[in-house]
């Protein structure tokens, strides 16, 4: 059996490095997310490659969520298996997809001719039925065909493909959604987003409805998520949120954090913790040291943080203190953990498991 | 259940990204160190944080390591179940180390006198036995004591406690066991382990033998791991081995290798895989395609690798086809999966899972 602390266990009950939810933020940034998309014509569907926790997913949907936003199969089958349905796979994926079909409603993005002729057949033998939106490129350089010529021909090959169900496109500007600057990243997420209104056009010329339009992050929600072509918004973080989002969005709250315990203190200048690089990322920033302040990290081990505290004197921990921080990325802090230790008020209420962590296939 | 590819599958068939183990490579590895040895005045107890997988633990010790080194107690906990005995935690733990003591052959290093009150104590509640090591920093500037003196007082402290059995000392020289040059190196690392060698010369003069000498890694095995006072050498990588480590160990062979697939090839020289950050770790560099050949990495976001064809015409990949690379650091890459597809000559023989990922604590 791993370990597992009791309901009403303080931080200081709690083995580390251990993954908090701040059950109070959480739900913070659950609403505002909710009442912004309330009287909005786009909806929200976000994504859970972010949390990967089942029971997330089912209190973004209480809360008015039209779906859920995956970005591997594996993750899918793991929702599914707990009942939430209405799952975009926002990416190109072929095997064992035709399964999942069967029992959930699913939609996937497609970009090559090559993909939808092997999803139709795989789907066709399954007699299952999938819906496919067309993914475009809006300039991250990564998948996502280039031209609208291109994304009409996928959409009529869809049309035509027995069991697929041409719903719509698909545009992440990922590339875009933390320009730190509110404006620049306003304006050129418009120009962006220009590829999906103008293939929206061509289909729509072609007597062809794109009746999803699908795209958006945290960094970009109230700006792509309140016109059209979109209809649909797959922001992740916002739920968790980190010391990056937090910097551009601080309408939400910090709900996650990470307690460690300090293993060494071998000058007053230096407190050595039990969280490295194994428990927490690194690829935004270092994490930042909130409790108590007055820490900086100064570097991640495997299996250590080695802080500073600038001014010694005023740091009272010793061994078996604990120190929590925020990460600078919550989606790929979130991919090491299995459990989620849900707090209120500084105190243990439940244990989320990540049910989808590691499902990358 | 999770996806579960058939014993003889061949790369091709194997859903991805998966992470393989080539059983010739590790096997010759293995052997290698073994051979290495067997007539030396040292041991191996090989560090189960990089592979965290208890059936590579039990091939290492039947192949003549005398037990395992830990790097958390939920690891020693998952190799106690497994199995695995006598296991050194090379690090400093309170909470629940005396739980495990009950049931396998433990040994864990210290660096402060609280630490080592609060284990006899815990010991003693529990009527178990544990053996410690005292741990000296030698120019890591992590952990350990800073002089031979605190060791002195610590062994004391330890000798008379209560339910703890003083076994030597602890030293890892992990700021030099990637340095390139090879003489450098050696040199250094003989200046950096003389702390150790003073400590134990002055617990000699007190009466006090430090039977075990603990450091050491796959890039001075074969320098700190031949001479006083070093009784046991602390190697993870050799087993599986990534391109940092082959650079100055090519003694040993790529055991670790990503299966990815080619899911985008929106241009010819661009070629999007679908293992990001989740799946592989990139702290030490990208990693490297090998299979093809003529594909660099560019970038890593999350679930997407980006790669460039250098001469694209003489690359034939389409979506569907694989890519294989060799991760940059294994020990991190293994944290990120739950399961090792272990391989023969191309072809799936077994699938290992890697039990104690994501016990941190």
């Amino acid at each position: 059996m791993p370990y597992q602390p009791r309901p009403g266990a303080a931080f200081d009950q709690i083995d580390t490095p251990a993954l908090l939810l701040d059950l109070d933020a959480f739900e913070h940034n659950l609403r505002h997310m909710a009442t912004f998309f309330a009287d909005k014509p786009t909806s929200l569907r976000p994504h859970a490659k972010t949390h990967k926790c089942p029971e997330i997913a089912r209190r973004q949907i209480q809360a008015g969520a039209i779906g859920i936003t995956c970005a591997k199969l594996g993750e899918a089958e793991v929702m599914a298996d707990a009942g939430v349905q209405d799952l975009l796979i926002a990416n190109e994926v072929v095997r064992r997809l035709a399964s999942l079909a069967e029992r959930a409603k699913m939609m996937v993005a497609v970009d090559n001719p090559a993909n939808v002729a092997a999803l139709s057949e795989a789907c066709q033998a399954k007699q299952a039925t999938l819906r496919v939106l067309v993914e475009i490129d809006v300039g991250m350089g990564r998948c996502g065909v280039q031209r609208s010529e291109d994304a009409l021909h996928l959409a009529q090959q869809v049309i035509d493909a027995p069991a697929l169900v041409f719903k719509g496109l698909m545009g992440y500007e990922g590339h875009l959604v933390m320009l730190p600057d509110a404006k620049e990243r306003s304006s050129r997420v418009q120009q962006a987003m220009i590829p999906l209104l103008e293939a929206a056009e061509l289909l729509d010329k072609h007597g062809i409805a794109a009746e999803i339009v699908s795209g958006g992050g945290t960094g970009t929600y109230d700006m792509t998520g309140t016109s059209a072509p979109m209809t649909e918004i797959q922001a992740g973080s916002y739920i968790l949120m980190d010391t990056t989002y937090l910097r551009i969005r601080p309408e939400f709250h910090p709900a996650l954090s990470l307690l460690t315990m300090v293993v060494s203190r071998p000058m007053p200048e230096r407190v050595v913790t039990d969280a490295g690089m194994k428990v927490i990322t690194k690829e935004f920033g270092w994490p930042e040291p909130i409790e108590p302040e007055g820490l900086v990290v100064q570097g991640l081990s495997e299996e250590h943080g080695k802080l500073l505290a600038e001014h010694p004197d005023q740091i009272d921990l010793s061994i078996g203190d604990r120190v929590r921080m925020i990460p600078s990325h919550c989606c790929t802090t979130m991919n090491l953990h299995d459990r989620l230790y849900v707090t209120r008020d500084g105190k243990l209420v439940d244990i989320w498991p990540i049910a989808a962590r590691g499902r990358a296939q």
